[in-house]
């Protein structure tokens, strides 16, 4: 398979061209490096030192792997480089990554919220846009997010994966359909992948583009069986406020003998994955597209579903580091129950690496060696809405 | 009170600043004449001759009208130019017509694709930003399209105003929820509609902004009684194939004797409101919205239905033209029924124009006036999809 990865120097997205290219597939990254400039922005660092992305690839190389190409586009922006690129590499399947992926920094400001509705939306319908003219047949797959559906609008059901059959009523007169589960995104960033969806049906209803978009949980973990390789391969990880993801968090948080920060009560259910499953899942979605002229595929890309207050106590117990309650910076449900469909991916092969299995001593382990890296001043999360 | 039109110097947007000063509220137009430069790009031009913004504000001071301000500011783009004007201005409401309208044109490439997607998302995301910081009371009138509907999703069913009662169905469980009408948008333009939706129910729910978005119909006509004063305050009338509506381009053809042109077997049924209308509404709009932190009010602004062959029909019965059937440009379903309830403009006062009332006549006569104006080659439409 001949595969482009858009955001592929990113946390996702570097471990996800790497596994594609040990799999025998030819890659091309395309970034405009973003997620560094974030960095930046921030005054915020990988906990783990990152190299610049040529060093990568150069190492991938010398350490024997598949060459991977790489294209410096800004998607939301350079569309004639974007289409110029489609025409050229023909790509079989593109991996979308190319967005602003944090809900905190989403919110920060009104130059953070415009920033991210601007290069989402724009990324998004550009690559369609661009695969109409110079790709028609390659299959998209896109990352979403789970919490494109809310936590708490329909109480009781299981979220399905993307489609739920309905009953609408209006006048005493009634008529059943299959619709796209209502979205109720929390932030600006989940608002946008709700937008993309939109884009999504559009162009493939109107010109039968192949699109695979995964719901995917909150991601934990940092190593994939490529990134470990050497260090030169090190993948990103982020424990600021912005950016760090709630279980790294709380992992990197005991490894420093910082206290597990709970906002609220700590009553939040969220569905996760591991980055090792994150990975295999991209690939068991590139490879099985829906045909030309299908509905979009919409999967959930998560393995289980955990209460944040459970997996402070969890790590507390494993570290002896305490749990500290603190007032919710973000406007959400206090309490929330989540089930979720995830027989999509599993059907196509995914065996779900579980939380018990051992894998959080790994992230520790990972965050003590890297530890006189950090900025406690990072830690706490200070984007408030 | 005091109102911004954004996009007031448009076909809906003069008539409606019109409207709002005659009714003795003070308004100010915010325009970036990107209208006017589309005709450029275009080759075509209004049928009537439009005069400058500066020109038409003058006319309607000296005949006596209450001074109407004015401000050029790109709402996508300078965003800052906006929030200031708003922090200034101190709108009571903000009627949003600052989007580009025309499905035909959203369709015509990928640049004018990717236009109509960054320009009507921006200028919506920066209006709801600007809001928040600058003007958290003001109450924001959208038009929106009755096209986000799209047309045969549940059939047999009313179109109700915005919001539906469902039963969700998935793995043997149900939920009873209220949920947004589905949406199904036929071209890029409408699908920006429907990306608006989303984002003002982000704001109404974070920010608990007063938020009305207006599902408006096809709308037909030229004059209303403001206009029709003096000719410098002319509106616009278009009659090609990416602005000119429906029944404005059968009224058109048959003034200069030009076939009227049906698209496929003419079976589509459409919603309509005159121009009349429109303008009344967003004043009864305006001057009713909900309360901070309710729910973004729906409104469907439409007055009767038609089959776009029987609209046909009866302007060839009037006036002896004949109706000529062209291959359809887009993809649409052939035929299709359409109920819509429109209850709650009518209770806040609203009395339909119908087409009944004899102005189907009137708009003849206007296009008669300026038939030598008519460039027949822009006639027919040539954007396909």
């Amino acid at each position: 398979m001949n595969v482009l990865v858009l955001g592929g120097d990113g946390f996702c997205g570097w471990p996800t061209a790497l596994h594609l290219s040990a799999g025998g597939h030819d890659v091309t990254i395309v970034d405009n490096f973003a997620r560094r400039s974030a960095d930046v922005e921030l005054g915020a660092e990988s906990l783990t030192p990152i190299r610049p992305l040529e060093e990568r690839l150069d190492a991938w190389t010398a350490l024997g792997g598949r060459a991977i190409g790489f294209r410096r586009i800004d998607v939301a922006k350079a569309y004639e480089a974007l289409e110029a690129a489609l025409r050229e590499l023909a790509p079989d399947a593109i991996v979308h990554f190319a967005e602003q992926r944090a809900a905190p920094y989403s919110m920060k400001s009104p130059r953070h919220k415009r920033y991210t509705v601007d290069n989402n939306i724009n990324a998004t319908n550009n690559l369609l846009c661009a695969m109409v003219e110079a790709a028609p047949d390659a299959h998209l797959v896109h990352l979403g997010t789970m919490g494109v559906y809310g936590y708490g609008k329909a109480k009781g059901l299981r979220i399905p994966e993307g489609y739920v059959d309905a009953t609408l009523r209006a006048d005493g007169r009634e008529a059943s359909v299959e619709i796209v589960y209502p979205p109720d995104p929390g932030s600006i960033y989940h608002m946008t992948k709700t937008q993309d969806a939109l884009l999504f049906a559009f162009y493939a209803k109107n010109d039968g583009l192949r699109i695979t978009d995964l719901h995917q949980g909150v991601v934990w973990g940092t190593l994939t069986p490529e990134t470990v390789a050497d260090e030169r391969l090190i993948n990103r990880f982020d424990y600021d406020g912005d950016y760090g993801t709630v279980l790294n968090r709380f992992l990197m948080q005991a490894a420093i003998g910082h206290p597990l920060t709970i906002h609220g009560t700590g009553g939040q259910t969220r569905a996760f994955i591991h980055i090792r499953d994150t990975v295999r899942c991209i690939e068991l979605a590139a490879l099985s597209g829906p045909a030309r002229g299908k509905r979009v595929r919409i999967l959930n890309q998560m393995t289980e579903t955990h209460r944040v207050r459970d997996l402070a106590r969890m790590v507390s117990d494993m570290t002896g580091v305490p749990v500290r309650t603190m007032e919710n910076p973000r406007k959400e449900a206090a309490e929330n129950d989540l089930q979720v469909a995830n027989d999509g991916l599993v059907r196509l092969g995914l065996k779900p690496t579980r939380l018990s299995e051992g894998l959080m001593g790994e992230v520790i382990d990972v965050a003590r060696r890297y530890a006189n890296r950090c900025d406690t001043a990072k830690v706490v999360a200070t984007s408030r809405w």
